[in-house]
């Protein structure tokens, strides 16, 4: 079993545990640095090694078009092109298809869509997405999913979830066949095809979607699919809910494009394990740090002459050795190095969270720890950004 | 003495030598990157201790005009500001302020001009610039100086070469009286102040200007400046046999501006100590590549699916890691990673010439290690930037 899931502590309905893959062992909750393009933003892979990241993403659609999925192969997969030898998952690129690429037309076969690249017409299908990440070759893969907005009605929800389990099966048959296929010249790793539970914010569309897929596999872990994408926290939180009963507690669940602190504290008390979330990347770019206290804007001029580090309570490479002052100037003129501190800042931030609540969970505090936590980060945020 | 310059080995005109300052040794010849705005663009100073960089620049105008040089004495001197627990060199300005400054009077009190950021007028003389200077704290200063284009006449040369001297003599009076100062609530240590021999490209206005900066003081080092600045490459290199002649044999030059490969390897033939460049960061961010064979540029669409890393002889951060396809991707893709690792190993590149170079002269085989060198990076460069 190159897969393996084992819980080693719960608190409540939080869990600490192991995912194993072929790449090496995920220690959960995790939080998983996204690596788009196959690389994290403005970092190097020795720094997210470094901060003891586990898993990263990367993502179909975009490394479908650029470099292409099949030079990626060429070039040894994901883990050799990019030199990260710890696990990888990759997004099927549902999310990016119906949110980036231009002129979708959908139907049952799939989606056709310009790339917002170049304009170039593509046609995705679960058949051909499962061929991309074949070719990328990571240790888990997303089945290809019909994403919608997050207040779609009943009906709309309905159709897509509907359409995303049709497109699931699809999606393990052609697995099964490219499993089928005998290996070229490199052995190819197996991997790990995740089921996406969708059904927007309609409870019972959650469970059925949950009790449908469980019918068809016993899958190795689960992607919940369609959250944080414009509705409110609360509906966010009871989904999860919801679909932490349908779904068996002995698997990895995953909460897709999920990682604000508040966000990934709230759902492992909802039975989550793995997250992912630009947010520590893009929004370090744009200036923004976030601290036990809250969010902060180092661009502001208040930091001027500041000597504390960007979070005195942290100890990430940014913090053990530069001050606010230092950064803000970074920031101020332009320098490369000020975008690498916060996103390697942020980063850490978010893989702190998820190993300060795996601590939790063995204790079997997580419930202080957590309301505590929030308690700090809320009532002291000044600074929103 | 918290400065010295011990001579270790003689090969022809070059010398392997080590600067001693107060914060620690410098083994000559030596590369130095610039980090102009306190901080080499895209790189980290933990890369640059892990390539084994020693010294490294800053410059007077950029810090003066952001974040201020005040500001940086405030928050400790400019080692402490960046983290850069080596020595720090600091340019005077003069260069900029010729260079980028707008609107510039130029009299013998010293040079009105505006900023190139918000074009508020600023006004440089000798002292201001020592004051500025000991602002930063860096080791080894630069006096402030009147730099003129390349192929300027002998009568403009002659005159900004005269007053680059008087400015020189105002410059040593400032800092003796800075010195002369108690210091404030933290030591401040002690620096070495280097005269800069001017001349264009006029053998006996160099020669002249020598003798004359020597007659002022026993200055602990030398600049060369006016060269790499639009003349003949024939022509600088003439200009730094004469200085090599006029200047003592005992004492640290430093070629202003300089850093290509090639002319690195030719001026410490010619009896050069330091160097220090922007073109190793900046052609890295245009996507050149040095290499031993050559440059080349990695945007190209031929190293599409090239395994090989950038340079095979080179084992810096980014060649041991990565191939020339996914280094080719990222700057296609514009992530700032690919700059990063560009930069890291084009200063890696300048920085090994340097080590070279030493190794050669203690083994007495400067002659035959340059010819050697010269020749194969000369013949195989088969893809000019």
């Amino acid at each position: 079993m190159p897969f393996k899931f084992e819980i080693s502590a719960q608190s409540g309905a939080a869990r600490a545990a192991t995912l194993t893959t072929p790449h090496g062992p995920v220690e959960t909750p995790a939080f998983m640095p996204v690596g788009t393009l196959a690389t994290v933003k403005a970092l190097d892979p020795a720094d997210l090694v470094a901060m003891g990241a586990s898993m990263i993403l990367g993502n179909a659609y975009h490394l479908h078009l650029r470099p292409g999925d099949e030079i990626v192969r060429e070039l040894g997969g994901l883990h050799e092109f990019m030199h990260w030898d710890r696990p990888i998952l990759t997004d099927s690129g549902g999310f990016q298809v119906f949110s980036l690429a231009q002129l979708r037309t959908i139907d049952e076969a799939g989606v056709e869509f310009q790339s917002h690249l170049d304009g170039s017409r593509r046609f995705f299908t679960p058949e051909v997405v499962m061929q991309i990440e074949r070719n990328l070759g990571a240790d888990v893969i997303m089945q290809f999913d019909h994403v919608i907005p997050g207040q779609s009605d009943e009906s709309s929800a309905r159709d897509a979830s509907e359409r995303s389990i049709r497109w699931l099966e699809r999606c393990l048959k052609e697995v099964e066949r490219l499993e089928a296929i005998p290996a070229p010249s490199r052995a190819q790793l197996p991997q790990a095809l995740f089921p996406i539970v969708q059904g927007g914010i309609h409870s019972h569309l959650r469970r059925e979607a949950a009790e449908r897929i469980r019918e068809i596999n016993d899958w190795p872990g689960f992607g919940i699919g369609g959250l944080s994408v414009g509705e409110e926290k609360d509906a966010m939180y009871q989904m999860i809910e919801v679909v932490d009963d349908a779904l068996p507690k002995t698997h990895p669940r995953y909460l897709m494009g999920v990682g604000f602190p508040e966000d990934v504290i709230e759902a492992v008390a909802r039975g989550v394990d793995l997250f992912d979330c630009v947010a520590p990347t893009r929004m370090g770019r744009n200036g923004a740090v976030f601290t036990r206290d809250g969010r902060l804007n180092i661009k502001r001029a208040e930091y001027r002459l500041d000597k504390r580090p960007l979070d005195p309570d942290c100890d990430c490479a940014a913090c053990s050795r530069f001050s606010r002052a230092y950064v803000r100037h970074l920031f101020v003129s332009d320098e490369m190095l000020g975008l690498r501190l916060l996103s390697l800042h942020n980063v850490h931030f978010l893989l702190s969270i998820a190993r300060g609540a795996q601590q939790a969970i063995i204790k079997g505090e997580y419930d202080t720890w957590s309301r505590d936590w929030l308690s700090r980060y809320r009532t002291s945020s000044p600074l929103a950004v």
